[in-house]
């Protein structure tokens, strides 16, 4: 096992009708910035949860954060921010407010110009007390201190992180994603997915207690996440698939051991030029990772295949290959198809990807530093 | 899954090397008092290693915490806190110290009989923080906001527990532990094993993910508790002996799940009385629990046979009697009887626990409730 830092006091309120604790989380002489997305959680009755628990505080808002939060929108409520004297930041809905969130706390109490904190990853020295209450889950923002923004001009998608940014509270009421549709659900389970494959699926490093806890999210994801997806006022299957994705990054099985998070970067490529969905992006690159890196993840691979799909016959070879084979399958059985031709990717995009990434530096990806622009080629050029 | 609130701050600086990193953790302007226990610090190199990372800081000290920590030991070092106006709490050695230190921390800030804190549960408002040096992997103390204290005079065990008690932080080097007697390291691991089964062993209440981490903890307590009995100085499995006792009750497994912790409570009873090993009085109770209980705990019992020791053939009744059976020869494999006889106990005793259990209030133990008066008294024959 690595050394480790593990550092997260984000408290977690779960279940139904936590939303009526709110007030209790929050500073009664707060100026509370209510952060939201597209207006859904007007249409679902979140907004009326959130606004009757906080009755008694002083509330402003600011809506219409997108998905892949632009920084150009981020920025007019940071304006609000500094105008309105906000001293906490509510963030409801689901990892794109989180994220956005995150940002407008750092960039509120940054002096210089806010995109260093993504482009220069300028450090965070003060920001904005927050909360969540989250309404999708999928990217464990909810319960961690990173984030990513998207400089819509630019096409650029970064990420940045810090302790300071992450929720004093997050919120977590599975009813109050009842009404999702299926496709962000199949996303989400992909995200969550996904994160728990950067962490696990690397090299052995005599860490059997987070390799465990890593396979116990896989499988309960395997286990719940069509469950869900057939019944989704199935509040036991919803709860669970919640915590899953909370549990996929919080830190908890990413300590003392390698992580890849290849496929992340590689994927925010797709979707700052394509637009293509978060999680529809990582189930297009992860197989596709995997399959190019077989050889480094052997043994990682191979117990991946027997502890998670039961795979235990055949060559070393061909259980790889059957358990990469079922994680695409997987991915597929929950709505996400798995190749760039699926969602009209030209194979032109290939080397502009390739391009974009060696501008913003040296290309040097995945657990051992050795995904490079010809690697990164390669990974593409599988998944068409 | 039932609703749930999950906090837990405490940041864990783990591995080798780490208690340098102390000082970075405390502000320099601390008035810190350091407490221990029986001076192993000083022989296996670690009281050194704590002085050397705090030079520059002003340091007091108190030692000589016993195991069980008493109230009236610790009621000394409240005097020296207030006397010396000590601002932070380090406590450096096992579950003991740390215990005992999260009771100095609360009592003194607490105005009234800090026997209350522990006879009437009376609420704490205030402490002094705290931050930990373990050395000794087993009650997890380094991790949640609990602690166990015993009142010398009465010998009575009795538990608290606050927010305002988990440590800031914790350091766990593995290497801090490889001197430790093969006793300590045996206790050590029934102690873990226990914490896991309390929140494990009850019913089923649709939570497959703690389920899962639960066994997790479980599988790689039996798999690496031998081999760090084996080879005292093989890190890699100390290091993940370390983490399992640590994640074996930080919160994180028996969050939105039901807890039993009768074994616990009939076991403080056990070292009260007769002064054995907190770990061996569990290596005595838990076993005779599970049986008493087998038919309101069948589900899980079951669950535990098939997933953490693949009993998979025979009755239901012969699956639960093979998972209690293997859960003993277990705690016997790492040097820990678990038979009252085995430690001199004459069955007088058991009237007598029964009877200091009523005479604290009533006695409704168990995640049902249910284990009353008659039902310690079997559960206690059975231990026989």
């Amino acid at each position: 096992m690595k050394n480790f830092t593990f550092y997260n006091p984000v408290k977690i309120l779960f279940g139904k009708g936590q939303i009526a604790r709110l007030a209790a989380e929050i500073p009664v002489t707060a100026r509370i910035l209510l952060t939201y997305g597209g207006g859904s959680i007007k249409a679902n009755g979140v907004y009326d949860q959130v606004k009757a628990a906080l009755a008694g505080h002083t509330v402003f808002e600011f809506g219409g954060i997108e998905p892949n939060p632009h920084l150009e929108t981020l920025l007019k409520a940071v304006e609000v921010v500094r105008a309105e004297n906000i001293d906490f930041l509510l963030a409801v809905g689901g990892g794109s407010v989180a994220d956005g969130t995150k940002f407008i706390a750092a960039a509120a109490r940054f002096e210089a110009d806010p995109w260093d904190i993504l482009a220069k990853q300028a450090p965070i020295t003060a920001a904005v007390p927050l909360g969540t209450v989250l309404t999708l889950p999928a990217t464990g923002s909810e319960m961690n201190g990173t984030a990513v923004v998207t400089r819509a001009a630019t096409r650029e998608k970064l990420y940045f992180g810090s302790p300071l940014v992450m929720p004093v509270f997050s919120v977590l009421d599975p009813e109050t994603t009842f009404s999702l549709p299926p496709k962000q659900i199949g996303n989400g389970i992909v995200d969550a997915f996904t994160h728990v494959a950067e962490q696990y699926l690397t090299y052995p490093v005599g860490a059997p207690l987070q390799d465990r806890m890593a396979e116990a999210i896989l499988k309960t994801l395997i286990e719940e996440g069509p469950k869900t997806l057939a019944n989704p006022t199935d509040y036991a299957a919803r709860a669970n698939f919640m915590w899953c994705a909370t549990m996929a990054l919080n830190g908890m099985i990413g300590a003392g051991v390698p992580h890849d998070w290849a496929t992340h970067t590689i994927g925010h490529e797709l979707t700052a030029l394509h637009g293509i969905d978060h999680g529809r992006t990582l189930a297009i690159v992860l197989p596709s990772v995997l399959t190019l890196k077989r050889d480094s993840k052997r043994a990682k691979l191979l117990q991946y295949a027997e502890w998670v799909w039961g795979i235990t016959t055949g060559t070393e070879e061909e259980r790889i290959d059957a358990a990469i084979g079922r994680t695409r399958a997987f991915f597929e059985s929950v709505g996400v198809p798995t190749r760039l031709g699926d969602y009209g990717v030209p194979t032109e995009t290939i080397p502009l990807i390739v391009e974009r990434l060696e501008n913003r530096g040296a290309v040097a990806l995945g657990e051992h530093g050795d995904i490079d622009p010809a690697a990164v080629d390669k990974v593409l050029a599988l998944s068409v």
